[in-house]
């Protein structure tokens, strides 16, 4: 519930389809826990607009804007300046609207480490894991590239060409030495063998085909911390199978709520409420 | 208080300034009121920005618009159609997004029509004096000419190019005489003495002025009906004046509630709420 008048400042999510997200009440929520003159709206933009978009954002005075699925990268081309990190995942989720000039950044890698550090599984000297070549997978392996001290960042994959350029690209903002390959069972066995942190990036697992999983059960080793970015479910078949094998399990939606608790401090100066937002998303999942 | 999700179509009044709009919380309580999956936000758009807002509502995908100073005359050559009344008047007050098609239109006129007939002052085969020849008086004598059919249309003014533009624009669109001329002491005298339906639609008694009025108390007849556009303050000394002397008369804020109440039935196709809005209104003022 948010009380508007017309000094209330509007941000917004642009995606396509749109209706289902639950940016708009987490977002207020926010705001209105900590008392902001702001808003936050969903708005359905066809691909191909999503420039005019942003210049009409632009125009209306709007604070920010989260991006979501298809137009993170359309969005990029129509913002004024792109920060260093969302330039090497190569799309944004974020618009900062500064004084008419619009500042795209990327903050799912950054809710994802968020996640981790909140679980205090920071990467530094570990090595990590990577499954997946995808949006995910760029964004959380450029993030933990630059953010972080990884001794080894080692991404599997099935659609080679994605792959080897995701490797190429993480090796360009890495310390770290970053390796990779196909995704096999024995590749996998092999990785996993001296892993510390495994970060699956795949759809594998999510609603309806809640019982897969790209990790047979005696793969996991005791104490490994293991990530999901699939949220829905909330326990994924492999988060259930690493939580028995005795590992450290972080659940998607903590990538989630770090990449909007990032965007609501971009956008508002303020610490982001993390336990509203998190009940927020709670009561919805 | 409004409840928005990813679902929720947004509505805007443009205007700049625009901070001390009373339009968000009036369209926002009327929304709620209905239970209807709308928001209203108010947007400060520089001028010249007026035709790039509005290509950003159409692809952003709001539901409608308010239009209010200074932008009713440059919104007119950025929607997509003008209909024949605010072709007439001359500026846009009001956006309805079919589909992204944008049809412009005028209820200002309208909301002020809206006041005489809930007095049961109805203009048909009345003398209707009209004061002023700013944008309230075209607003509201192009509307009158077009939607009713008084005996007489007289329009007194002090800009005279502005005033002669007016009568000549009135006559293409009334069945009724129209007449008008320069306001002085003695023809607002001589037009007062065969009036039934005065409309004083200059800026006159506005709030700091609150003493001022165009019209000496001796000047009223008993049983006229004085409408005042003015509506800060609401009892206006033009309206004490005519109260003591025996007239009915009509507050601005009736106005300004009326050509709310048109916009919400055009954007939403529901009844407006009208005992919600005045209200809020009232509350505020």
């Amino acid at each position: 519930m948010v009380s508007i008048d017309a000094k209330t400042t509007v941000c917004a999510v642009l995606g396509h389809p749109i209706g289902h997200s639950l940016s708009p009440a987490l977002h207020n929520a926010a705001f209105e826990a900590l008392g902001l003159p702001l808003v936050y709206v969903a708005h359905d933009v066809a691909p191909g607009n999503v420039t005019r978009a942003l210049e009409g954002i632009r125009v209306l005075g709007y604070r920010g804007l989260s991006i979501t699925i298809p137009h993170k990268v359309e969005a990029m081309h129509g913002v004024d300046h792109v920060d260093a990190m969302a330039a090497g995942i190569g799309c944004i989720n974020t618009v900062v609207n500064d004084h008419g000039r619009l500042l795209g950044s990327n903050s799912d890698g950054l809710g994802a480490l968020g996640g981790l550090r909140d679980a205090n599984a920071n990467p530094d000297g570990k090595n990590v894991l990577i499954l997946g070549s995808g949006g995910a997978a760029r964004a959380i392996a450029i993030t933990l590239a630059r953010e972080t001290e990884p001794r080894r960042i080692t991404i599997l994959g099935i659609e080679l060409d994605e792959l080897n350029r995701l490797i190429s690209d993480v090796r360009h903002h890495a310390t770290a030495t970053v390796t990779g390959g196909q995704f096999t069972d024995a590749s996998l066995r092999a990785a996993l063998a001296e892993t510390d942190i495994l970060m699956h990036c795949s759809p594998i697992g999510m609603h309806p085909n809640e019982e897969s999983s790209l990790v047979s059960p005696d793969m996991f080793r005791k104490g490994m911390v293991v990530f999901d970015a699939v949220y829905n479910p909330r326990r994924t078949k492999l988060l259930r199978d690493a939580q028995v094998a005795g590992c450290q399990t972080i659940e998607g939606i903590e990538m989630f709520l770090g990449q909007a608790a990032v965007q609501f401090e971009l956008w508002t100066g303020r610490q982001a409420p993390r336990s509203v937002m998190r009940r927020v998303v709670e009561a919805h999942l």
